[in-house]
Formats: structure tokens, sequence, C-alpha cells
């Protein structure tokens, strides 16, 4: 990350060290704990020494029952053959990209974005392309961007939907457009869809429904609750299975086996409703959070769908997000995070709120951003 | 991997689900549970809700955990900022090599060797150079063998004491000087430590105790028995730190919570005692297939001192180890793994023996073996 030191993140760790009451809106992870069932499954995992290497694309049971998600979620049949169990959706984004990218390949993705995105592209000395999205474009890359950008040396786009940080969606014929313009140039799409459990207006589909042609990543962190536990799988496209479960031999071994026996207990009725009493807590702290930014002054020009975050234009308060977020970390102990962690386009007037915190905490976060700006 | 299919692994397995009995002495992983201690610290874990995203690099606790281990240990400091928590040492791996590795850059490492360790190198475009090395070297690089190949594109050395899969030390002395090789043409040393708890004549020091100009690597998987928690260890250069916690932030998150907090549990006297007793069961495993192994005409010139490794000289029995072991798979249930796993030097002429099985069923083996062979 090319974030200007001091960090707000760090300097927010440093403030609360020393006693201040600080209000996290800038933590990309809810408050919820692991939900009891998958808890309660990984207790009983424990007791029956499930602590050995699993298979490198991990256990049969769990490519079944992620098959099982889409099946019932979306009405496709995806071959568990084609579904990795990996470390976290990081593991995932670093099969696809290390499978597809070699020296000099470009690939394409949205500014601002996932900040570790372009990250793993140039770790593979690939070149990550950039390309500015606005409210115009509902802060996603567009058929017309994907195709004016395409170049010779172009080998993927990487899409997110819902995206980090705007909580942006690629609408399905969008999706589909561009999902077309890659398969005309021979190219991939890199779909993430680690959000995709948590939009808060209609439910959207995998890409998977439209192509089976391309690599989709998603996560148990996020919808499933389970961040620290590292656990995420990626579908590869048919063809290429082999060829990712080779690499996930020898970059990970394995994901936990741990992580893997708990999260069967993802897929049950009791932890599917309170995945979804949380969903709707956190469509109550969007509408909440998204409604006092806006009566603040921010600019949120395109409701956000999913994810929980808000990126908003703070350009009425200042030209330098980064300079903005140190000084109401100070003043008021509220911790937002800059632009500048996003990408390159136009960071310096944005700000990225996240609502990963209660509704009581936020109103706080309200209340102290209304003093100090209002 | 280059393994040609079928592979004996695969087979094996194939095999034992149709009903074989099949003496497992291909898995590079013992047959001890997760010791007691760490089961329940675990449980505790999970109990208190330990289930959120820790620091990239770990949490503090386990790094002085490990910075302890070193004090006692090797009587050295090593500063907990240089210490990295990672999601296996393959995690450790890929660090260290992103770090060190450019596009068209060499790094060197010992033919036979762990297989992962070239697809690092490559994964980030750089160039693995296996050197041959056989008994008359240990089957360890030398200080010659580094100064002859090290050219002018030559960034690293990779070194792995004990190796997988030969268990062959490298002698202090010969370490020492390979250190200041590297440090003369200005490059760097990549330690695997992985095996380093697993000695069984006198106890080995840490490369860490020679310098604190180099990459080494440890997991909690091999000595502590953690292998499907998926966790290791890098301890960075002075002046690296820094730049591997960056990635680690890109590449991994972090490494699995729960797993962090049950590994603070490898570090009681309760556990080293499990370790310790399970160290010389493994020496017994050792010592009575060595011999065993011997008598039945396969040649071991050098005694490996560590891991839970024999690699053999087959060529009294063949010319072609991959048929040899599937041969023997077939037809005596005893399943080993051929040389050609492990690099391009006289794979033909060698097989690895794991004795990460029990002895009664080493026994049953070398039975079969010696119907076969004898």
């Amino acid at each position: 990350m090319t974030t200007p030191s001091p960090s707000p993140l760090a300097r927010a760790q440093a403030l609360e060290a020393a006693g201040r009451a600080i209000i996290h809106m800038e933590v990309g992870e809810p408050d919820f704990p692991t939900a009891e069932p998958i808890r309660r499954a990984g207790h009983q995992a424990l007791q029956e020494g499930r602590t050995r290497y699993t298979a490198a694309v991990g256990i049969p049971e769990l490519r079944q029952a992620i098959a099982g998600y889409y099946r019932s979620r979306d009405g496709i049949t995806v071959p568990p053959g084609r579904i990795l169990v990996t470390p976290g959706a990081s593991g995932a984004l670093l099969l696809a990209t290390a499978v597809l990218v070699n020296a000099g390949d470009q690939v394409l993705l949205a500014d601002p974005g996932y900040p570790c995105n372009r990250h793993f592209v140039a770790l593979l000395d690939g070149e990550p392309v950039g390309i500015p999205v606005g409210p115009d474009t509902g802060y996603q890359l567009t058929p017309e961007l994907v195709a004016r950008h395409w170049g010779e040396r172009t080998v993927a786009v990487l899409l997110a939907s819902p995206a980090n940080p705007t909580g942006a969606l690629i609408p399905p014929h969008q999706l589909a457009e561009i999902i077309a313009i890659a398969e005309r140039r021979g190219g991939r799409v890199i779909m993430d869809e680690i959000y995709q459990g948590l939009v808060y207006g209609d439910p959207v589909v995998s890409a998977l429904t439209l192509s089976d042609q391309h690599f989709v990543i998603n996560s148990f962190s996020k919808y499933f609750g389970m961040t620290g536990w590292r656990l995420g799988w990626l579908v590869a496209p048919e063809g290429y299975g082999r060829e990712a479960e080779k690499l996930a031999q020898n970059l990970f071994l394995a994901p936990s086996t741990l992580a893997q026996y708990a999260a069967l207990a993802a897929f049950t009725p009791e932890a599917t409703a309170i995945f979804e009493s949380r969903r709707r807590e956190l469509q109550a702290r969007r509408d909440y959070l998204l409604a006092q930014l806006i009566d603040l002054g921010f600019q949120i020009p395109v409701t956000p769908q999913g994810a929980f975050y808000l990126y908003a234009d703070c350009s009425r308060f200042t030209q330098d997000s980064h300079r903005f977020a140190l000084d109401l970390l100070e003043h008021t102990g509220v911790a937002i995070t800059p632009g500048i962690d996003f990408g390159r386009f136009q960071p310096e007037r944005h700000v990225r709120f996240a609502y990963t915190t209660g509704l009581e905490q936020l109103a706080e976060g309200v209340a102290r951003l209304r003093q100090a700006l209002g």
C-alpha cells in the first residue's frame, strides 16, 4: 500500500492504547463474533483430532457443500472439482493471478479498489492497470471502459461486486457484456464475490450463472463471519482446476483443517438464520450512516448496495483527505480511511466509512463529526 | 511438481480406498496428533472468541514467545520486530522469496531438495538453480559449490538443515562459510530450519547465531506437530521487517487466529516434554529403518541426522525408481516416494522412505519389502 505515514490506522491504535475512546469506522471487519454453530463445529473438530493436513484443495465435504451453496442460491451446478478451498480469499486471489499473469501481462481493475489486488499482479511481474471510476459509471467498470482499455498485453480484468471501498454493484447486463468482451479478446475475468452475501437490495447472482470460463473468488470471512479463520475459495474455469491444484500444493500445502471442518456448519439453516439477521443489521447501519453523512455535507451520489463501506466525497471540507482523516482522528477520535489507500483516482477528495461497528457507536461517531464539521 | 502420472501417492490413496492395507512410507507428516496442551489452548481460544483478524505479522505474544524460544534454545536475542508469523512455513517462504527475487534473478538450491522451493522462485519469474549434491558432500551444498555456482544474477542461496528428502545437516563451519560467501557477494541466505527441532545427534543451533543478515524460516508443523493448523514464521534480516510486513498484509492479511493462540502453548514445559518424547520415538524409527533398509540392499551412505526421511539409492534393484515405487505399491502395498519428486539429479536411482508411521507399521513394511526384494 502507498499510504503515507503516519497511517490513520496506526495512529488510531496508538491513541486507543493511550486511553482515547476511538470510534472505529476504519476497520474492514464487522464486530460480530463467529456464529455459534461454527464455533461449536470448531470445538467438535478439535475434539475429533482434525488437526492434520487435508488435500491441498480442501476436504471433499466442504467442496461439495460449496457446490450445494451455488445450487441452492444460484440454481447452478458447479462441479466440486472446479472448487478449490484456499487460505482466505487472499489465497484464491494468489492462485487466480498466478495461473493467469506472466511477466508484462496487464490486468485491468477499477480505481478506487481493494488495495491488495494490484500487489498480487505486481508480485507476478504483471502490470495492474487502474481505470478511474466515479459516480458516472456507478463506481464500477463498464463494458465501454473495459473495451477501451483492453490492449495487446491484457490477459484479464478483475471485477468486484459489491466492491470495496464503494459498496457498488455491477448490474447483471453489464457484467454479461464485460464477460463477453473478455471472451472475445481471449482473456479472463477474475470475479471477486467476497461481499456478495452482503447486499441490501435485490439479491444478486454469481458470475458463474453467466459463464464457466472465468475465475470466481469467495470467502468465509464476510457473509459467513469467519475472518480470523482464514478460509476462502476459488472456482476455476473448466480445464484450469488441475493447474490451480498443483499451484495450491506448492504455495500453501493445504488450508487450515480446523477452519474447513468448522466451515461445514456455515451452510446449516441455523447459521444461515444468524447471517441473515446480521445482514439486516448491516443494512440498518448503512441506511442510518448514509443519511447522516449526506446530511453532514459528504457527497455519496450513488447509493452503495452492498459490503459494509461508504465511499464519500469530502471535498466540501478538504482537498487533502489524508490530512482530514488524521485531523478528525486527533480532534474527534473518529477513525476513517483516506482515499489514498484505495487508488490514485481523486483519493484526496474521498474517505471511506466502514459500518462495521454498532449503531450506538455510529451515532456517537456522527455526533462527534457534527460537532467538528457542522 | 514434475511427477509423471500416475503418482504413487494418488495410486496409494486409490488402492486404500479399494480396501488394500497400505503401509504409508510416503507421507511427510508424522502420525502423532497435535499435543494435548495445544489442543486445550485451541479450545480455550475458541471459547474466548479469538476468531477475528490479528495483525498481519501475528499477535505480539506469539512473536515474543518465538523470540524467547531462540533465547533459551540458542542463547541469542532476536527482536520480535524481525519475527513474522505466517500461514505455514509456505507463507514464510513466499515472503522471503517475494522480498528477494525479481524477474531473472537466480536462487541456488540443493538438488535433491524440497520440491516446492523451486516453484516459489519460478512464481516470481526467478530462476531456481539446482546444484547436484550426493554422498561426497553429505547431500548438502558446500561453500565450494556455492562459490562456484554464484553468478552475476544470483541473489540468494536456499539451504535446508536438516533437509528433505535426505535428512542431511549442514555442519556449522560450512554454514558459516556459506553465509560469508553470500555476504561477500552481496546476497542472502534463505535458511529453512523447519526440521531443526528433529535432530537425533548433537543439537544444532539456528543460523541466526551466525548472522542477522539472512532469512530464516521455521514452522509449527514438524517439531511442534501442528501440521493442519498451518502456522510458521519468518525471521527477516534487520531492515527487511517492514517490507516483509507490508507483503504479508497484502498477500495473507493475517495468519489463523486460533492457530496463533493455540501455538502459545507449544512453548510450555508440558508440551516440550511431549515433543521430546516424540523426537526420541522418531529416532528409534530412524535407527530401525536405516539398519533394515541397508540390510535389504539399499544404499544410504550418509546417516541422515534429522527430519523423518531416508533417501535411499535403489540402483541395486532398478534403474527406474518411479516404476520401482509403483511396482512395490502394487505388489506389496508399501508406498514410498520416487526421486523424481525431489529434483533432476539421479532421481531414477533414488527413493524416499518417510518414518512417519509407527514401528509396528514400519516392521510390516520391511517384511513386505524383504519378501519382494530379498
